[in-house]
């Protein structure tokens, strides 16, 4: 079998960490990198961190001349959070009847939000021949198909607590902007108004993810946003909060199924948590036959977690059946420590 | 959409309980309960918890009286442990054309430990157009699934440790007798010795099961079982176990790979660890990139893990293409809490 042939379609953090990690596995080759403006023409080694050392170089080029049918296995979509401007990109590499993992949030459940967009989706890659699916660290498993896979072991849930306490002192200057870190609390409170501040997007698709997974029927998802203010001051590598400051944003989500709140998401994110002491981790607490109290302390890196999900599912959405997939339909995800040609159905390859 | 029609093979404490649930959960039916010796003619009510009530009856029958094709969409076989012992069985379900769940503990990864009865087992399957799972708590989601899942979000993994510390207090005679609760260590090792000590069935399969999922090639998988002697008297509802004495056995399981030791299993099994101080519960440590350190404290119990990780995999296993499945290969499990008829596809209904 050949190797199996992936475009990255976003060479940013996530896609830039991907190439990194797809260059160390066995059985799979970057076929192929799209960018835009001044990437274009460039060498992807450029803006990745292995060394290009006696590899060919894959250059950085357009859509239109990257992804083309028959050019690769499957392309990971790294450029968006949203289904609505992910959208045309996705279909455009389903056209061209290549499959597709995305890292944006809201494809992780995309009917949550984007039901219609979602149902095109999927009756564009069935049309194609290919398949289609968005994960990452969260939502994609911590805070949604965790919480599925326990449920798993119980016999009745009555109410699920997801948490995800982490350090936000890894992330760049976008993430500080995003999250509002060293500016005021009237600052954040305005920017929460404005829409300036988009805090984690994902609360939709875990809750709903969750839900139907479980045969729960959720009437409404509602969600808050909260600036954590600092005692002391605190210094990232990216981000400075000075005492009286925002050093993080705290975000909580809730799920009622007849009107009863059953699905709460408590997702505190600042950097530097250590300093006053906090503790970070991931939390599955479940209140149900058996009750789950389970923790994973520290928590698992979102810009790591991300790059290893999306990467690791590369497999599983190859040899899924024609379609839009989610997580919760398709096997657990796994690290692949072997070839990866060894994981790939001979009939669901495209490259043959 | 009928009812999703259940038969129960072998009404003992699993399938006894599997009983109990499905009572509970709309959009399925119990059609049938298969048995031997004095349970046959009997009333399945009179040996499981639940009050017949208002319910139509169902009397154990033998095995050839109640599984015939087309009387159910899955049967549940909760009468072994071994792949060698239930293959009879599995294959007589199979022939008749009706899904299986198995509790066996080997069945959770049965070519672990007979691979030619894992071959034939799928072709039957196949051929019948019908398909066959192994699951539990442990082996089938604790030490083994669980663990694969959270290497999904890992970009590489050294070293796997799967602990799972319990209690035996909640298990009746026949647990207090294979685990050797309340000998003397010389009894103990000498039962070892002998095999009338079983002591946990699964280290196999969770090692080829975690292997296989992630690509490393186990070369040699070895276990050992050793007494936990108590200072003090322990009485647990059907165990004691006299200072100085047994009152619980702890397994170990490594897996190989390139001679090097990569998968630990440690499971120690005892009746009231709180007396002692010990504290219960699951572990996933993985050494990797990035490292996971998970805990879910107290342990999820054996008996209701089993119960509900079996009853849930049913309509995954009607959904799933014919042949013989692991945990690994379907989508993971999940509480029901709607309608069970909601999560099948028409098409893989048995019962019309
Ligand atoms: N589900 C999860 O857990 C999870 C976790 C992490 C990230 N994410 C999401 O994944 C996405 C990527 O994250 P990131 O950290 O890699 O962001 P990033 O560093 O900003 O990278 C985004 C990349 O996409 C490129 N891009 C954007 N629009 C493009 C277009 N129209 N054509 C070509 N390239 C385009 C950007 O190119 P330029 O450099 O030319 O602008 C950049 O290289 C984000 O939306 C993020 O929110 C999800
Ligand atoms: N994977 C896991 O995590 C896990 C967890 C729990 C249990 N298990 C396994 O699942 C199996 C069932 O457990 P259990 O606790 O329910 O055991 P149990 O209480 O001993 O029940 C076994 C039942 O099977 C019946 N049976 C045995 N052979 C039969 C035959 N030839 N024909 C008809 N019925 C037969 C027995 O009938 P009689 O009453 O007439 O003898 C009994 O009702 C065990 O092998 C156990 O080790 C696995």
């Amino acid at each position: 079998m050949k190797n199996v042939k992936v475009i990255i379609w976003g060479l940013g953090a996530m896609g830039g960490g991907m190439a990194d990690l797809l260059l160390k596995k066995k059985g799979v080759d970057i076929v192929g990198v799209a960018g835009r403006g001044a990437k274009i023409g460039k060498s992807m080694y450029d803006y990745i961190q292995t060394e290009r050392g006696d590899r060919p170089d894959v250059l950085i080029g357009a859509p239109e001349d990257v992804i083309k049918e028959g050019a690769a296995d499957v392309v990971l979509c790294c450029t968006d959070s949203f289904v609505k401007t992910a959208f045309d990109r996705l279909r455009f590499v389903l056209e061209r009847k290549i499959n597709v993992v995305s890292s944006a949030e809201e494809m992780a459940y995309p009917k949550a939000q984007s039901p219609q967009e979602a149902a095109e989706l999927d009756r564009i890659a069935k049309e194609n021949g290919v398949s289609i699916v968005g994960t990452g660290i969260n939502p994609g498993l911590i805070m949604d198909l965790l919480v599925v896979t326990m449920t798993g072991c119980c016999e009745e849930v009555e109410h699920i607590v997801s948490r995800r306490v982490n350090s936000l002192s890894p992330f760049g200057p976008a993430v500080m902007e995003e999250q509002g870190i060293g500016i005021t609390k009237e600052e954040f409170l305005d920017g929460v108004k404005t829409g300036k501040l988009s805090g984690h997007v994902g609360f939709h698709e875990s809750i709903h993810m969750i839900a139907d997974a479980i045969g729960w029927d959720v009437e409404k998802v509602t969600q808050s946003m909260d600036p954590i203010m600092t005692d002391v001051d605190r210094k990232s590598p990216y981000g400075f909060a000075k005492a009286g400051n925002v050093a993080g944003c705290a975000m909580k989500g809730q799920g009622y199924v007849d009107g009863e709140l059953k699905i709460e998401m408590d997702h505190p994110q600042q950097i530097e948590p250590e300093q006053v002491g906090v503790q970070t981790g991931d939390y599955v607490i479940i209140k149900g036959t058996p009750n789950i109290n389970m923790v994973n302390s520290p928590e698992v890196p979102g810009g790591i977690g991300t790059i290893a999900m999306c990467v690791n599912m590369i497999p599983h959405i190859i040899n899924a059946r024609p379609g839009l997939h989610t997580m919760i339909d398709l096997p657990v995800p796994r690290v692949i420590m072997g070839d990866m040609r060894d994981m790939i159905c001979e009939e669901a390859k495209i490259v043959k």
